[in-house]
């Protein structure tokens, strides 16, 4: 194996605060444990969770790094003790507990992907947290099947462009609330067949009028908020409701009696505290389901934009104006 | 068959109100439609959305009688058009979709059971409603399974009691929360493993004790209210809530975030609005899985008083007070 430096400069959160306490460090560059495997960082993705790290409100769990970072692509340099699933040279991506935003970061076996040919290193650094993310709540909890409507809320964000792909390509309708012109004309180039402007709309009347009175069947929403009794107004009976993030705030006045009358189920996932088992058993359905269809072209993330690691601080901005489409990437 | 009359004592509800609007009256004997029997009544039993029907709060829905009434037991005495299942002088049990307070009452052939050796007909009268209700909703929508922990709110009412039997006989543990002394003793009579005050006890804090930390991996909740949230502190990971009622009302601010960080399912039901279909499939379920468990004794409802059909005003006052361990029920 070629021989690795031992420090490396990583962007770490000098104190919880705005996109400026976002600054270059030199750490050691970290040992693989076993199972895992040293990726030389090429592209790191940016995703609202670090975003709230950064702030203070979401500390990274116990074991984790204290860097901010939850996906990378690059190429696999080092092998911890046991792994023998990549080798050195392999270009993957992977989810990773923390530290994706530096020039080196450990990743567990189990949970790497080898890169699929229809994606640049680019697009492999924005796919693995949205990519799972989505798999697992939309088909895994979600129970998404063909036929059916799924309704995205955020369809313009990293995750929701992802969904709008997955949903079409394993035969849903596809219905998504976006905030602007140009993020509606973003999803249906993805193949989302509807978009309603919630600035300008009633979601709820739209999609009720948009599935002839029925409602949607499943609805990924990360605003929470007063979406919350909408989506139970907006769901179809027996529909189901996942709960991945909380933008429009967590608390909410609720009239349950919709939930039961309608026999909605209400559920949610966050992905980092869950086990490494667990999240093996994802990337194992993603390999077998999703990236036939990433080798092939058929899905790709969409990219809003790309910072040097050393503009982190910028990337965050980007992301905290809330303008972009798709993902925001940082390159090592 | 015998001749029948072409007149027959109901209850009917004179005007939205209290139990005194609970009067007899003089209804033509209904007759029998396509696949229907008609069904002599012994027993009704009495049950919550009778009572809110009786308010003015649950309109029978479109097609229903306007008679209280969604249990009886008793025997066949007439069939429909096509009905091939049971004979004139079978005894039978049936949810029916209103009129059961009377001394006839149609069924759909498909949804009613032959009574069980193990039950009296008190009994029998007492069974459809719980069963279906507590089968559908702790079995089948909330999948319980042997060795998990089942968190039943009201323990001592119709559906509590018979919620313990049940998820006792197929291995579950069981913890209920009940008002009284009393309650708790019928509880665990019952074969409930914990029961727990709900006016003397924080009910969290004992759940979690009663678990090593872990909490229920499903609660069966006819409160709601502020028990939304408190059930979302005490669920395990993974855990299931199934509503089946709002006795502390149906609107709660509730935070949401605990629903997404511990992946709970939060859904629930009512039975009265299903299709024929869907309540023929649970029958057939309960046929075969409890009914074998009936006929040898093992579960039957437990039954607090029975009151003549002219009384069904005093049913309602004993449902009322909340006094009432196990089931209410009317006899004819």
């Amino acid at each position: 194996m070629e021989k690795l430096p031992e420090q490396m400069t990583v962007i770490g959160i000098s104190r919880p605060g705005g996109p400026e306490v976002l600054v270059p460090e030199t750490r050691p560059v970290p040992a693989p444990g076993p199972n895992e495997i040293l990726i030389r960082v090429a592209v790191a993705g940016v995703n609202r969770p670090d975003v709230a790290q950064r702030s203070g409100t979401y500390p990274p769990p116990p074991g984790a790094s204290d860097l901010p970072g939850l996906e990378v692509a690059g190429e696999v340099v080092a092998l911890g003790e046991g792994a023998s699933q990549y080798k050195p040279g392999d270009k993957v991506m992977s989810l990773v507990s923390g530290g994706g935003y530096a020039q080196y970061c450990v990743a567990h076996e189990s949970i790497a992907m080898r890169n699929p040919a229809g994606l640049s290193m680019l697009e492999a650094g924005a796919t693995p947290e949205t990519l799972m993310t989505v798999w697992h709540n939309v088909f895994e909890r979600g129970g998404l099947k063909a036929g059916e409507t799924l309704l995205i809320h955020g369809g313009s964000s990293g995750i929701g462009t992802m969904a709008i792909q997955l949903a079409k390509a394993f035969g849903a309708k596809v219905i998504v609330t976006v905030g602007s012109k140009d993020k509606a004309d973003a999803c249906l180039r993805l193949g989302a067949d509807h978009a309603v402007n919630y600035k300008t709309q009633d979601f709820v009347a739209e999609v009720k009028a948009l599935t002839g009175g029925t409602g949607a069947d499943l609805i990924l929403d990360m605003v929470g908020g007063d979406y919350i009794e909408k989506n139970y107004d907006v769901a179809a009976i027996d529909g189901r409701i996942v709960q991945i993030a909380f933008l429009g705030g967590a608390k909410a006045t609720v009239n349950f009696a919709k939930l039961m009358v309608k026999r909605l189920h209400h559920t949610g996932s966050t992905l980092r505290p869950r086990s490494i088992a667990d999240k093996a058993a994802m990337v194992g359905a993603i390999e077998a389901r999703v990236l036939p269809l990433m080798r092939e072209g058929r899905i790709k993330p969409l990219i809003d934009s790309s910072f040097p690691l050393d503009k982190a601080a910028d990337a965050h901005r980007r992301m905290e104006t809330g303008a972009h489409i798709g993902k925001i990437v940082l390159t090592v």
